[in-house]
């Protein structure tokens, strides 16, 4: 009667690994991996990126006040270097180095140091970490990875630096994309792990984007927020949010673009949607790759007063432990997730609300839509429930991708969401997760 | 190697079956009840309270924006009559009346009024629902089952009460407490029903509590709001909540004692302190008996800078999914414990937490306590991890009931929660709830 995990959709984030061109990653930038023995398994665990030119950066770090030594260290040199003159990074899985205390931000520090000196930096790298938190790192460990990594940089690798970064993911994440502005061709690569512990406001997740668009520090980070507002914190896993938590974007300028220096410009815009598009796709791919997740889910809000109170209601939805269990059970329990509207902190009007469950994203489905009766079913009208087939509702629930699209009728504003289901299997992978 | 859920805890509920006194009901109050079909097993699913006095009654209903009719019209009720002068309540299980439109407040009337034409009450019937939400109730059912109910009143039979407005509950839920004030012993009596979908501000889960004390209405409303803070507000299953949660509190002045008509009165207090305990035990019971709960949890959190945001930051650590996660697997990841204070959004300074696990209810663990090291472990000071067993610590998790302890050094203000572990069992019952 339960599904086996092993028979759903995992496959589909491992698609992304035939659809790169190695011939499109942004110019100018290297990647090295090495396996230092952090991770028990033997797995890569270090990744390093370097840039030949020196980029701005522009980053987003975990809101929690716990903040892992990494953490603490990049936004210093950030800071300090007004977020320019960066030629590299240096991740490690296998540890997240937080909880660490003054020793952590020592072997931090190290990290950065031995990086940026044996790349022949002019400034200190930045740091990433990600696995198990409370440990110190085995420093002789990490050292030599970082030693070993740094033989092995090349232009073309970018998948193996996605796999350096995993922990509990099962595939690596990496997605890119290309747009032509004035003066040149610019490209974009992203790359990403994440699993357990993903939320808005990003928990658990490291993602670097590499860039080679000329652009300024303050258009970059303009961009990085609007990009990671409408892809790592529009996703919710479980809820909870991590101690490492860090986007980054990194520029070089190498494409030769006509350097970006207005955020209403052609350019800026059209380079904005090119990385909001790589980092959704990055977001969506942790939600389907999340522990013991059987389904991807799109919630739909429409028709709410802003995009911010569309934003609180999905959210509400898509961290409702009932409605994802009855997403696991595919059963259509309209009824949880108008408690979970209602419940939302919106001043909605339940009178006003109508609702959909869909195959697919639920794009063309909604008041004044297509709504295909063969990939869409309503279940309320103003508030009032409508008389269904169950058979035909269980079947549409029983695709890997499904939508719940909610009207609101308050006003015109919309906003969506990623999450997925909670299954057994997510239980049993997060109640032994450190043995 | 995942414990069958058969064996848990959950005979520990049952045993306040063999500990009321029929004796020491509040006086003047009778029950009935009914199997009128509504639900499948047969099992009893009309309950009726009647008082032969009229009382006093304070409520406390669900925040949710969308409200079942029942929670509509008692609200109505109670303020159209000035929160006085009511003799009965009506309870059906096996349908909650919510979604149900015009129709669904007519039928709600349609039970409050036959109840109290039935009685010969001079005031229409409050009224409860509990059930699935979004169909129709079948009133000739409801009608018979109401009449039937009638029949049956009588002072002694509390149990049946509990029992019959069940409905994914194991066990019925009562709790007793008598207390001599000035002129007389006042006698308290509550019946609850909870399961899934608790939490703070009271999810899926009826109350009624019935006292003989003598009260005015304004005092009564000021007990409850104390009580239900510290105990239906301080609960945490899965974080939903629910369109139909309603706590009330009648008195009927039975009991012959001085008017209570002052909050700073020693009577009062003793009355709110009696009251407390009895919603106290009743909302543990609830987490007890939760949908595929296997582990009773306790949160302490000591030093916080105000109750408030003690309170913030235990419901935060309650409603985490992967630390509840950790618990069902016995595994002390404080870890996720920190990571949840962190983002509650309080203001903390990690460097200033210490954390215990404890088994039993963490009474005496936290700084400057006991903290017997046969039933507690100190897991972090100040921030930094400490070395620790882990043989032991799994071994302390093997309880049944367990605590976590978390001291943020910010002040002296405390707040406790209780929840529960996060298994398997509660995925499996709440993905086929309606089927």
């Amino acid at each position: 009667m339960y599904k086996s995990i092993t028979t759903l959709l995992k496959q589909q984030p491992q698609s992304i690994l035939r659809n790169y061109s190695t011939d499109k990653f942004p110019r100018g930038f290297k990647t090295g991996t090495a396996a230092c023995g952090l991770k028990k398994t033997g797995n890569k665990d270090i990744c390093i990126i370097h840039s030949s030119a020196p980029c701005n950066v522009a980053a987003v770090f975990t809101e929690n006040k716990v903040k892992a030594a990494p953490v603490l260290l990049s936004k210093q040199l950030l800071e300090t270097n007004n977020y320019k003159g960066f030629n590299s990074l240096v991740i490690n899985s296998g540890g997240a180095n937080a909880c660490t205390g003054e020793q952590g931000l020592k072997n931090a520090k190290t990290m950065s140091n031995l990086t940026s000196s044996l790349l022949k930096a002019p400034q200190a790298s930045l740091v990433m970490s990600t696995g198990i938190i409370g440990q110190q790192l085995d420093m002789s460990k990490v050292e030599k990875g970082i030693a070993d990594a740094v033989t092995t940089l090349n232009e073309s690798d970018w998948i193996s630096a996605a796999r350096a970064i995993m922990t509990t993911d099962k595939v690596p994440k990496l997605a890119q994309k290309s747009v032509s502005l004035n003066g040149g061709e610019v490209h974009i690569v992203g790359i990403c792990k994440g699993a357990g512990m993903i939320h808005p406001n990003m928990a658990t997740m490291l993602c670097t984007v590499c860039t080679d668009a000329s652009i300024s520090e303050d258009c970059l980070r303009a961009l990085l927020k609007h990009s990671v507002h409408y892809s790592f914190n529009s996703i919710n896993v479980d809820g909870d949010m991590s101690t490492n938590d860090t986007v980054a974007i990194f520029a070089n300028g190498s494409a030769g673009n006509k350097h970006i220096t207005d955020t209403t410009s052609s350019d800026f815009l059209q380079l904005q949607e090119a990385v909001r598009e790589v980092t959704t796709r990055l977001a969506q791919m942790i939600v389907r790759d999340a522990e013991g997740a059987s389904k991807f889910v799109t919630i739909k809000i429409h028709g709410a007063d802003t995009e911010q109170n569309g934003h609180i209601v999905a959210n509400s939805i898509s961290t409702s432990s009932l409605v994802k269990s009855a997403l696991y059970g595919e059963d259509a329990n309209w009824g949880r997730v108008l408690a979970a509207v209602g419940y939302s902190g919106v001043d909605i009007d339940p009178l006003k609300v109508c609702m959909w469950f869909a195959k697919g994203d639920g794009k063309d489905v909604g008041l004044g839509k297509k709504n295909d009766p063969e990939t869409s079913m309503q279940f309320l009208e103003k508030g009032t429930p409508l008389a269904k087939d169950e058979n035909k509702a269980a079947q549409l629930l029983s695709n890997n991708d499904v939508a719940i699209v909610v009207e609101l009728g308050m006003g015109k504003a919309s906003s969506t969401m990623w999450t997925c289901d909670l299954t057994e299997e997510y239980v049993r992978a997060n109640s032994h997760y450190r043995t």
